[in-house]
């Protein structure tokens, strides 16, 4: 099977919202009037992001959905993305897998997929996302990462460190229990992004990105854009690790063990969490409140922003810890 | 150095056109009333696309080159475009020479940087570009491979074959005087996008596409996808070879000494040309030529649109030859 022809078998389905999808030498999209395109790409490396070996369907599934953590991030309404594609053969069976888990999450978030790339190479998958954002009264409603404000409270959604749980345990570094290693798997491989809560947040975070390099890190990003510190609340960020009270849950015992700097390393340095950390002010809690119910996405707050810059790691009773955490890098 | 430093360092401009640049989830992009995006991605691999000792500046300016060639086919004015990045290591002075050679070509498109990603991995560089293009009366004036019909003159821009022959000369297959190489390696390397012809031709063109997998193959997706067929004057395409004249005129003597077979070969099957194929009713012959006046750009003819399906290449006699000719294929 030629390039063409992959294409066409995997890849190409007719424009639905897309003035021209597909097949040509570019897509067009034309946003509605009053809004701006937000965008996004992300590279996904073979052995670098994910396995050589992992499920097809799980990587069309990440490929994506790391993506979409960041139009979520912004505030932005999934609408349109580019693959390109670096594959070392054709293989028809990973193809259709990796189509189908890609075309999944696509659908259910009303993005369709307008052009690309495939090339012959190490497996590399580059996807680039476009979502609308409105614009109102010639200002951008797009979530940034420059707004936070001292006395802001600090918020995380979903659960926190079982994605890095995960990737621990396949490598061998921690041992854990079949069951807690299945559900913090999911995590690690098939994350949801956070697009509804990220849609409810518009004019009510002050500051929001996507946990994507560890929470530590990631939040360091807010405050140098802001220009503000934090003080961060660790035991409560803590408890967010989901494959702990699963674990306890589930067989009225601990199934997996790990010491109090473990899992403040899972949670402050862990990375690809996807999940929404964002500032809003105290009077906005009830806001938080409702966009988090209308999202069916818990949020749990986790802090608050200060005017002194720098960030202070405090424990459940307020006591300062020390910070030697390190967020993920490349090229650290 | 870290990955954000790397990006601050080598990456980070001002946004000028964006609403938004590099360093948040999300850039944005607000397209002026009464324009489309045309979008566009190409993935560049090490080992495939260039070889790894390439010079980085040049790599810089082909990365964003074919991509340009690409909304350059589709009449679209370059606004912005995202990188990612898969690198080795840091490379600092790697990374300046591809950053100089990137921005270079950038700047003289006006076509700014406004996002992407950077890990590490096996050299790979995926740009997903954007280019404006107008809507008349609810009409895209983008330039589509759809729209060629019977009758119409079929063209090409520039020279054909000199990049192939370049890289068949630096692989060993063939060998070419220094100072022909050195010519046919500028095409290679640096190949110029067609922006301005492309912009000229919007309401004149009927179908265009921009050659890079080689004159048959890209030629095969126009009549596909205007469901028409083509007269190829194999002999007038065969003389765009620059390298050709080049050596005749530079030593008054043929210092490459390529069969007919071998330069058909290399015309209809090259790639990496570059080069804008379009087609245009022949009552607009005046206004082809001033579109390659006013862009300082060369077009010349080669063939005509026929009703008749398939493709029939033809002599400089009119005499029928045999197509046995394939383009480039990835998987093929």
């Amino acid at each position: 099977m030629g390039e063409f022809d992959l294409i066409a078998r995997y890849f190409k389905r007719p424009a639905r919202r897309a003035a021209l999808g597909v097949g040509d030498d570019c897509a067009l999209l034309q946003p509605r009037p009053g809004t701006q395109l937000a965008i996004s790409s992300d590279m996904l490396v073979v052995g670098r992001h994910f396995f050589a070996a992992v499920d097809p369907r799980t990587l069309g599934h990440k490929a994506l959905a790391v993506n979409l953590s960041d139009l979520a991030a912004c505030g932005a309404q999934p609408l349109a993305f580019t693959l390109a594609l670096s594959l070392p053969g054709v293989d028809e069976a990973w193809l259709a897998s990796f189509s189908d888990g890609l075309f999944a999450l696509a659908d259910a978030h009303g993005c369709e997929l307008i052009g690309g790339d495939t090339t012959a190479g190490p497996l590399n998958i580059c996807i680039t996302v476009f979502g609308e954002v409105p614009v109102v009264n010639g200002q951008s409603q797009a979530l940034l990462r420059s707004g936070a404000k001292p006395g802001d409270d600090l918020y995380v959604s979903g659960t926190l460190g079982d994605a890095r749980l995960a990737l621990d345990a396949l490598l061998g570094k921690i041992s854990v229990a079949p069951e807690v290693l299945a559900q913090a798997r999911l995590r690690l491989e098939q994350p949801s992004p956070r697009v509804a809560l990220g849609l409810a947040l518009r004019g009510i975070a002050s500051a929001a990105l996507d946990v994507s390099d560890g929470l530590i890190g990631d939040l360091g990003h807010i405050l140098e854009c802001s220009a503000v510190g934090a003080t961060l609340a660790v035991d409560e960020a803590t408890a967010l690790i989901a494959a702990c009270s699963y674990s306890t849950w589930a067989r009225g015992q601990f199934v997996i063990n790990l010491s109090t700097d473990q899992q403040r390393t899972l949670v402050l340095c862990g990375g690809d969490d996807y999940e929404l950390l964002f500032s809003a002010p105290p009077h906005l809690r009830g806001a938080v409140a409702a966009a988090a119910q209308v999202s069916q996405t818990p949020v749990t707050r986790i802090g608050r922003i200060d005017a002194e810059p720098g960030l202070r790691l405090v424990d459940g009773q307020g006591a300062r810890l020390p910070h030697t955490y390190a967020s993920f890098d490349h090229f650290a």
